[in-house]
């Protein structure tokens, strides 16, 4: 079946860590060794790619640690890969380690840097999309978004208590960087009263007409994604100018929904696309990030992946509807 | 936009309750009040259509247990349904509570019931898939598969620990009938060592060959399917054939994979099928399940609706790869 | 047994809700039918009390929400009661219900207004400490402190898989008031580098030593207490004098402490210090708080409740040990 | 302060794994650490100290794995270390590696080895509790009990969903070998209608007048404690005796309650107890258990140490109001 002549395929992880990246590896390593392929993880991302810096990968020892959260790879943002010189070492590096096949985990700018990459070294470069706010095109889940999700509604279930047990104003700020992604999901599975996404700009209209009719008797929980132009504190003084009395609190989720143990969806994720990273090499293909695209194992190649909002119309239409 | 007449939908759970349930009662009565629809929930499943046991639903109230495992509305399998005089009493229920549409969530069998049903009743009925066996044709997921899953293999983490910390062989039974769908799933999330399914029929070669080089240095994990001719007892039997010694221990995960709050992707799921059904009967269509397929809202006739194996291609081969 | 014709207790939440409240009823409730005793509950406590506002409560229906964090009877801080005036209506509630005993679960707030209201209602009142922050003199534990700290952990354990992933400095800032009792225990519990508490004043020497000598080739944990003078910021700005570029991030983990399932040990707590305020009203016993001290039931008389900072001599040793 | 020349503690894990022991060698290695002396652990219980298999403790390292189920020195039960042979072998494994002390963490059973080993071996032999039974005199906790009563309840509170969704009598059986100490703690937390314990014995009086009158409109939760002449068959054959049709399920936890991440106050248990055990040997004591009784650090001789049934009565007050 190895009729490419790899042998030793290098792997790492790159930006954020997000949960499922230990399933990955896992699956990586598995697919690798049934073709007799060795797998090396290089630490830190791009930089120990640079340093020479990298681990033996046994399946044996990571079927033990699919269920932990982060990167035991760990990462970085490296600004040395930015340079020439940086990829110039990297690609070093690979040479001295007669390293056949790269396979990245992380965000569009992981790929990015691997199309730079690619201008110097054309040994085939592969990309896993692992980042929790699923802003990434070409797949219908990033690595680490569902288990951001359910942390954020595990912990919005336990701020509802304290809501309904005071009859109190919530507003729970989410992740998502400039994505309402996160904050759309939660939101609606949580029942919340109110949901801010930047994708909806600042509408706050909807919001502000049923917070004058609010009349103490109950929870009003308002959930928000963090933005540059959106965000708990926004949102609490805007409630605020048409309530002033109103007893409210705020709560920033913050990095807590980026670790913990991956749930099933992110661990089943990485588990396939693990394993289509192998296959995808062995395929002869290069420069593509793996993907699940309606429920199909996709390829999109690293010059079009592109970070993308996926508030959709289907969601749009559920925000319409639950959360105005 | 309620251009169909409809006042007051009925919906009721019935056949296994499985997480997501109530997200999905959530979505149906915010829906229809958007609409000026009345919502009513029958209790017991059949038997409170044919006792005309129903109480009314306020999205107002059901947004405070999104969260909540089980159904409110409470589920159990009719044998008066079965009979003709049982749908009559149900149909008398119908008009007298001037029941306009029919919402059913629950498995082939409650759809199979919903056909019966219509041939002497006239109203839309739409059905909702939900169970967490994902044995059911026409969407990807069905409503609790997900949670059941996660509790899984929250469990089986667990029972890692134990396995890892003794170097013991431990063979863990999940759910799933007749369907190996929940124990593929979980043994790859877990990194089991062996994993075996009904559609594999008794195939003990590979898990045996392994278990006779296993040297008690580690864990050795197997997660195997319940069913008639498989399940945690007859592995345990097989594996001692071939090393009598062992250091092995059982556990049967049992009810527990059917209770729990539910997960992010099934009350997100049960909130878009629960538009989703709404939408539907406006839309006059009738004696349809809505479902997920491909990531996109698919409606499958009742007729066309069975149960069905979902070890797919991609499944058997994941199978192959890390479960033999 | 019932020798002090006592036929109908009134019961009530008070100040911040905490897990176990629920638990607390459920055991008030099965303690009083078993000496054919009514229970009422007043709702949104000292509010209900004045306003009439009261619910039967029974041990059938409350033994289904054990698990149910936050108090189903909602609770307020009420500055009517505060007032004769409040105090006189409350009184007349009571004999208008013919209540002839009165148990509250809060913190010492709660148990000074009943001190006030013993003036004017000599019927027997009893408290039982309800607070996350461990800060009653009497008992070992209050309601929900352990929950609290389960919360705290398991979402600092998540911090760790980034922290740890990313070789980063975190600072956790968790709740308290104005005790460290919260952040000395999971900061012990998550293995954090530095724990700061507001009862060590501003002593940031150790910290900021550890800190110098930090190379960024691991993560670096703090654990922080709310406070007045002391929290995430001042500790961030600290850090920073000393180390200005190095990658830090901050999370507050606010509100969800206090909601969320209770966890087993205050559910325990709940049921026997429910069952010890009934047996303690048959006793002929009030204006008592009943409390475990020692693993023993300790009654302490309203007058010397305090607010008290639990950090003992042995926490203090293990903080010096572990957490500077 | 070192002024008893220990300069290298020997640890060891044994009996059952229980969740806490990795916290507790943490705490161990720190305080030792503080002390200037080296601590080794010893892999797989007495078999790892008859075969000289040690490896390097720090707490450096063991910070990151306090919130690890299971024991990383792995455990087992050693055959060889019941004869002198193997004691002997020991001996000079502790010799040959310069050990001062040895901390054990295990069961009764554990002690009793180390009581055996005294007579070879006069070094300090401190002992500390881990077993999730909690069936140990001399402390109010053993290491692991609280973990296993937190997932004992967590599933029971799933199962519940299920149960009340279905008016079904579910029949759960818990840990505890002959103890029924999980069984009251665990049946108490979830409202059971009925608690059956091993210090009952066979004793069904009231279950089966609880059970005729119940009229399948609710759930109906038996708790019942594994054991020799009790368990969950039993109960279900009594109960199918005075009800033949009744609908009934059986779910047995099994091992999952062993494994997990610790609790918090598992945790802290582990912490107190690692720290006691290094404060005890340094204080020049030898041949004891240390405890936490009455919430006090507590040393009980390994002569003294005996398994005990816990169920106190104030538990037998409690399942006598709840649980018949």
């Amino acid at each position: 079946m190895n009729t490419n002549k790899i042998k030793h395929i290098g792997v790492f992880t790159s930006g954020g860590d997000s949960p499922g990246m230990n399933a990955a590896l896992y699956a990586i390593a598995k697919s690798a060794e049934v073709n007799d392929i060795k797998v090396s993880g290089f630490l830190k991302g791009y930089e120990g790619l640079i340093d020479g810096d990298l681990i033996p990968l046994k399946s044996h020892e990571l079927k033990k640690i699919t269920q932990k959260g982060g990167t035991i790879l760990k990462t970085a943002r490296s600004k040395r890969f930015l340079e020439l010189e940086g990829r110039k070492k990297a690609l070093q590096t690979l040479k001295t380690n007669n390293i056949d096949a790269l396979i990245a985990i992380g965000g569009d700018g992981t790929f990015k840097g691997l199309l730079a990459f690619s201008e110097i070294c054309d040994i085939p470069f592969i990309g896993i999309p692992g980042t929790i706010d699923n802003d990434i095109s070409g797949t219908d889940y990033t690595l680490g978004f569902d288990s951001a999700v359910n942390t954020a509604i595990e912990n919005i279930d336990k701020i509802k208590d304290t809501a309904e047990s005071h009859n109190r104003v919530f507003i729970v700020e989410v992740m998502g960087r400039d994505s309402g992604y996160i904050a759309i999901h939660s939101g609606l599975m949580v029942g919340a009263d109110s949901i801010l996404i930047p994708e909806s700009g600042k509408d706050f209209i909807y919001l502000l007409d049923k917070v004058k009719n609010y009349d103490s008797e109950d929870a009003f929980l308002v959930v928000v994604s963090e933005g540059d132009e959106i965000g708990a504190e926004l949102v609490s003084s805007k409630i605020k100018e048409v309530k002033p009395n109103v007893d409210l609190r705020i709560t920033k989720l913050g990095h807590v929904q980026r670790g913990g143990n991956p749930s099933a969806l992110d661990r089943m994720l990485g588990i396939r696309l693990g394993v289509a990273a192998v296959k995808t090499i062995l395929q002869g293909k290069k420069n593509v990030m793996v993907g699940i695209l309606n429920n199909q194992l996709h390829l999109t190649s690293f010059k079009e992946v592109v970070k993308q909002h996926q508030v959709n119309n289907e969601l749009y239409e559920l925000l319409e509807l639950f959360g105005k």
